[in-house]
């Protein structure tokens, strides 16, 4: 049994921001990772909530992340905004990035943003989200250090590199929202696995060779395996060329590690890209998505993904979160 | 054992125009299918290739597709591309949008071209693959008629739905091209087996009930089986936004089929986004991509996706295609 306390999303958001600050992060830059971290919270994404805020503090102390760096912003082309996020949080270069990114969308039809020299962005359907909060539907993509393995190789090129995609709904929640790592099951997973000790199932990780395994920390040597196999390894390439190569991005396979303190700042990228589906289809868009949504919740038992999150973000906006309360001791030791 | 002929890519791109023409196609419809027709033999995708154009015939002849459509291209904003296809071929809808979306992007750094009241478009990659050539990153989505159920569902609501990404090389080739359904198969791999009377794997299609099954008929009655589970829907729900709701095209749940004659035209929807990669990311591209390449290469056994079709694509135009005679016979019987 785990013992939980409930505190209200601005209580999650506000002990986030001061422990952000306590570790010697500028309040510019704690604000936005503090109020994604009380969106993730709201959504039920406990691993990348609050847990991380300990983590987040400890890379400011040893310079994994620069806490007090400022993004810059240049916009080449109408429809290009790129950011250097400076070894910074990504949250922050995101920010940044919208500013330009929404209204030239708005102009232009599309418009895609380009982040390189950054750091792990958390949950990325909480920026695509945001997007659809403006009425544009919002891409993005996120590349980590390598831990999936190309097809008829064993050697980690490329990291579980999420996508997601957010459809704007009529609600002030998305219509629908897609986040989706390339692997089988997220890293996260297995290395909770290997701390307790427990076996892992078969299909979740290969060992050095490229063979199945259920040791969790075989697994964490070898490679994570991709979500149907080599289409897994396809869309871990697609977001590798979208989040890394397109945004002079540092390459997974070079990438210092997210966890640990060793290594320096990641460098790594995101792209987001925002379409305004007014240009593109006028009035037959909201038709579309709505005809879409309905065919899927007609089915009885059927998944539409984005319902668990928003299901829960409206519950936690009256009701609050249940928090772990080692991870609340973890924050409160920062603070003291 | 099959019966072969070998052709050159010159003499597949005469006869299927000349059968398309013969069929009832206008001149300016026959041709970009006629090219696509030998460049996807040259590939090796021979399921696509000449053993189509007897299809296309009779999909003219009964009003499945209007052979002498007129495209009609629209520019609502700097970055946007609108096709309507007036229920032609796709390829002579995608030519049109790529005269207007190939200097759009180079202007905006990114543009986009939705295309409605379209058609199968055939191999997804060889149109991303022609926006390479053009020295941009060319991402592609495409729906089709339903056969995949949404996670706990039975009952299909999205097509195999592919997405392709292609990025240009230094060589003439694409460096890495993605192309690649949302299914764990082809639906015409099972439709084959149908017809050969042969049982199909676990894992290829499901029941109507959602149950997995070996007999392909009780495949094609139920659903295909998405790649990797709920991401494989995830992937389909992703392209059915992009080539369906985003273009105002038909949802996949309300397409007539693309086989057999029945139904009228399918008025599915094709999306394509054109990135150039030095408004992105300057040099760091070039530098990323053979960063990227190069680390798979260098594993003896992995796969670079891309890399079977390029080398079939030089051989081919050295050496020719052995192409069914099966299928030249029925193509020859129309122009007789």
């Amino acid at each position: 049994m785990i013992e939980t306390r409930t505190l209200t999303l601005a209580e999650i958001e506000d002990l986030s921001f001061r422990a952000l600050v306590a570790a010697g992060t500028s309040e510019a830059n704690a604000r936005p990772l503090a109020v994604a971290t009380a969106a993730t919270e709201a959504d039920g994404v406990a691993s990348h909530g609050l847990a991380y805020i300990p983590i987040y503090c400890e890379h400011v102390q040893c310079g994994k992340v620069d806490g007090a760096a400022i993004p810059t912003v240049e916009k080449p082309t109408p429809g290009v905004v790129n950011v250097d996020a400076a070894t910074g949080f990504a949250h922050a270069a995101i920010d940044a990035g919208f500013d330009a990114l929404i209204p030239a969308a708005r102009a232009q039809g599309i418009a895609v943003l380009a982040i390189r020299n950054s750091y792990n962005c958390g949950v990325l359907g909480y920026h695509t989200w945001r997007l659809a909060q403006e009425g544009l539907v919002g891409l993005g993509f996120t590349n980590a250090p390598a831990s999936i393995a190309p097809s008829g190789g064993a050697k980690p090129v490329v990291g579980t590199n999420p996508f997601s995609i957010a459809v704007p709904g009529t609600d002030g929640q998305p219509a629908l929202l897609i986040d989706q790592s390339a692997s089988t099951i997220a890293k996260s997973e297995v290395m909770k696995h290997a701390r307790e000790g427990k076996a892992i199932p078969v299909g979740w990780a290969l060992d050095a060779d490229g063979n199945p395994t259920t040791d969790p920390n075989v697994g964490l040597k070898g490679s994570m395996a991709p979500s149907g196999g080599y289409k897994g390894v396809g869309v871990a390439i697609l977001t590798e060329v979208m989040a890394a190569a397109l945004t002079g991005a540092t390459l997974g396979v070079h990438a210092s590690p997210f966890s640990g303190t060793a290594g320096g700042p990641p460098k790594t990228g995101q792209m987001f890209i925002a379409i305004d589906p007014k240009a593109t289809a006028g009035d037959a868009f909201a038709t579309g998505i709505a005809g879409l949504v309905q065919v899927i919740r007609d089915q009885s038992g059927a998944h539409l993904p984005g319902d668990g999150r928003r299901s829960k973000r409206l519950a936690a906006q009256s009701n609050g979160v249940a928090v772990n309360v080692a991870t609340l001791e973890k924050i409160e030791a920062i603070l003291t």
